[in-house]
């Protein structure tokens, strides 16, 4: 396949990230560099943008801006959780010829590259030289043939970061606190709370993830033991945690879809105070809480991790390069170099090997009892978040008592 | 009065702060100084600890423990919202008699004065020479006397950040959302999430206070205005808001009391869910979101505000300084020089100024229409938060739309 000369266009989709925006400006970065890419359109919104023929001109930006903006948590194109129709499909492809768009790159996760592979499949059938890239970005850490995903570490630090301050908080003042924490499928960012802890005792002290069934008596048995422990019991839950039928618990207060027919999971408390209702009446603890950690997770600003911020620059930057380089389409996947330290690897891989399909955590990420992490898992995320703040802690000796 | 030798007892009480600790440790650096003060005892949970006779020894700490230990969130002795009955006065005496404890404090908000100032009295009534010492410390910042309390301009940039990175996230996928912000009856906290605004349609574009009576059908129309006219809307809503006649909102839901008589209104999200049903069923509008921002506001670690650091460590260094040099009693308020330049000053004031009563926001800080800020609140609540993120922005031209 010869090199195409014509014009690029980038979206980016599904939930934003703190490290998307290194992505979206690493691949226009890199195309700066390649005469054969004329055009630099941004689509808003992303799906809704392409239908809407609504592009800006990337070439406008100035370096400085393009610079402050990859800093910058959430989509600056504006996002869009469309999966668009076989009829709008076919108007995309008219939209992509009557731009003469030839480089077309799609920053989003799971569902973003279905939606890519979808646009690149009716390219192919139509013989429409097109190459058609998904650049990999989820919070969530679901997507298949990778190691992990830009937006994860940035997301874990601030699971993290919360979770210690959570421990401490209850180490003050004492009770049963659960933390809800996102990821629908996956228990990847649930998980990574553990990071959060420094002494043996220190939370979350229960981590329950989508991974395993979630039932409430043991739930509830679980914090009655950790309770009678240590006076307190700190929990970290996923918002994804199902039924032994599968029936996501959340997903029982709330009906609402978007059109991939995933259910709202997020922007409410209903989970959390639901659960610290059942610890209250099925149980004599007392100072039951519970926080949704919420939006914040993906896009609270000035904690993001360094590492997660250069692979997300990076992934963005090698989908315009091998685009470039006459590879048709594909994703670009972090993998890890096995060893000691840590490093990653940057791997173009089919288009449809990360579409649609969703990963878990492996079982030897998931502590047996179901109830907990693995020092496997720690080991994989600590580089991930990067160095978290340092926690320090009185020796506390006990005065002796006055008679 | 001579200066008393004697043994010193320190206490964390009520919810904790991100540099409560600066506080503690300020004051225990400069209990070394004195050869007046023999044993420096801390009391495990506040008033419990005292209660039960349960001190810390804190001359065993070292240097570098306890400078950790400022740097970390929430009460390093542990806290507790214990209001002491009369019987536990006269109990508390003849602990600090029994220990002869001669210079006593107690770090925390306006319950905690008033602990403090019922100590004080006691003591005073039975002539025991006691040096009785409030440290202040609230993220409400509504104690009276103060410009601002130590907690608070921490808390600020949190919120702050929290909403800057909220309103990114809402640009990138337009809607309602609605963020519930700590703030029982004053509603400093809440209007500090108007320091997260860089560009003139960035959110929160609602600030709810509880300073002003909450009316849900004028609530619902603000949130359709401002949809109307950017497609998306960012709610900030005090948790305290309450009706015309003076109910809190979200204490309708939860009957949960502390013993100074206060109504759990944090680890919930009753309220936001409750909001965001009301602008649901009340309008056409879609992805109606909400978050209870929650304990983080209080004790997420690492992008702790300077200034609240250094103030919250010297409050603790003077209270004990106060004491030395042999006035009774007091609590150290923080005051603010006038002038372009942001300058605390610092001053012993009366405990029972201090204790119980609640500061509100002034009317100057508030808008006219009740929702939201002024800018001399901007201009007061700036420099306590100190330097916030940078966020950048695409300029986004329009491409040309092909033909």
């Amino acid at each position: 396949m010869a090199t195409v000369k014509g014009n690029m266009l980038i979206g980016q989709s599904g939930g934003p990230t703190v490290v998307i925006n290194q992505s979206l400006v690493g691949a226009v970065l890199e195309a700066l560099k390649h005469p054969e890419i004329e055009k630099i359109y941004g689509a808003r919104h992303g799906m809704k943008g392409i239908l809407e023929e609504d592009f800006v001109d990337l070439r406008q930006e100035s370096l400085e801006t393009l610079e402050a903006v990859a800093m910058t948590p959430a989509s600056a194109l504006g996002s869009a959780r469309k999966k668009p129709s076989p009829e709008e499909c076919a108007r995309v492809f008219e939209i992509l010829k009557k731009y003469n768009i030839r480089y077309y790159f799609y920053i989003g996760g799971n569902d973003s590259a279905e939606s890519a592979n979808i646009v690149n499949e009716n390219a192919m059938q139509v013989g429409y030289d097109l190459r058609c890239y998904h650049i990999p970005k989820t919070i969530d850490n679901d997507l298949c043939e990778n190691d992990h995903t830009p937006g994860f570490g940035s997301a874990a630090k601030f699971v993290a970061c919360a979770s210690m301050g959570d421990n401490l908080d209850s180490r003050a003042l004492p009770g049963v606190k659960i933390n809800v924490i996102m990821g629908r499928h996956a228990g990847f960012l649930t998980a990574a709370t553990a990071l959060a802890r420094v002494y043996p005792d220190d939370g979350p002290h229960l981590i329950y993830m989508p991974e395993r069934p979630f039932v409430i008596e043991r739930f509830v048995e679980d914090i009655e033991k950790v309770h009678a422990r240590l006076g307190r019991c700190i929990v970290a839950v996923s918002e994804g945690i199902a039924d032994e039928q599968g029936q996501a618990i959340a997903s029982k207060f709330n009906k609402e879809v978007d059109s991939h027919g995933n259910a709202q999971l997020s922007g409410s408390g209903a989970l959390g105070d639901l659960l610290a209702g059942e610890v209250k009446a099925r149980t004599k603890l007392t100072r039951v809480r519970a926080d949704t950690f919420g939006y914040l997770q993906r896009s609270f600003p000035g904690i993001t991790s360094l590492v997660d911020a250069k692979e997300a620059r990076k992934v963005g930057m090698l989908a315009v390069k091998h685009a470039v380089a006459k590879k048709p389409n594909g994703s670009i996947a972090i993998l890890r170099k096995p060893g000691e330290k840590y490093q990653a690897v940057f791997k173009r891989v089919p288009l449809a090997s990360v579409a649609k399909v969703t990963r878990h955590m492996p079982d030897e990420f998931i502590a047996a009892a179901g109830n907990d992490v693995t020092d496997a898992f720690l080991a994989y995320a600590r580089p991930l978040a990067g160095p978290l703040p340092k926690i320090g802690r009185l020796q506390a000796v006990p005065a002796a008592k006055s008679v």
